[in-house]
């Protein structure tokens, strides 16, 4: 089993962090304007990028301004049964959030693709709690060479 | 023994991206504008991050336009004596660069900040290879609440 970790802190309280990661809309601010589904524990969340595919986030944990703990219903066979989870603290006037995509089953030229992104995305998700604006698809920040 | 990994396609030939990867004035276009010492087999490179810190690395490895390998001789604990290494394929018209910052003894809090921070640092080099222009230290982008 492989993990993709990031950490990253957030300019903010703990509960305008955890917005961003528990709402339709704070997540349509950050990873794709293409969000549709309820956010509550047992729930699927629907994450539209065009063509590029989508992501199925079955919500299996909610802490307020803790946790929150997904898992991958549907997508990229080598994303489905993996968890999403990401870890919040208060530090100084900061959210340090630890993320964590676990349970891939081997590392892989996607799974280094994904490790990039993820970081990119994160950054987009302290920009939009810090400034009120981010960088969802189909405004992400291309990493690769297929618009990805 | 953990890993951080990521991967990026840079629009360039390889023997371009490969000058980010093994000159010093691509490395400090990308990583610190501080970067002394010869970049040759052998040598020592030293980056220094002002006051945040410094990281010495001793190149293993060297293949014009397919591969950089280095070993941290100096810097924090964790990295001591971990391997850093760029391994580069042409892709269409782009050079995909798989990294690998392998060796670290146990994943830690520091781990997942520097798997995020070397995600910038990535697309720094992208961003220098592909306008002229990258983010080195000390005009970094912050990804975490000590200005680092």
């Amino acid at each position: 089993m492989s993990d993709i970790l990031h950490r990253v802190g957030v300019k903010s309280p703990p509960r305008d962090t955890y917005k961003a990661l528990s709402t339709r809309d704070g997540l349509a601010g950050w990873w794709t304007t293409d969000t549709k589904g309820d956010c509550d524990v047992g729930s699927v969340i629907k994450f539209q990028f065009g063509e590029r595919g989508f992501i199925d986030m079955k919500v299996l944990e909610l802490a307020p301004a803790k946790r929150v703990l997904w898992q991958v219903t549907g997508g990229p066979g080598e994303w489905i049964g993996t968890k999403v989870s990401f870890d919040l603290a208060p530090e100084d006037d900061f959210t340090v959030v630890r993320f964590k995509h676990q349970g891939w089953k081997e590392p892989s030229e996607f799974m280094d693709h994904c490790s990039t992104k993820w970081a990119t995305f994160l950054m987009s998700m302290k920009s939009l709690v810090e400034t009120g604006r981010g960088a969802p698809y189909p405004n992400d920040i291309h990493v690769a060479n297929k618009g990805d």
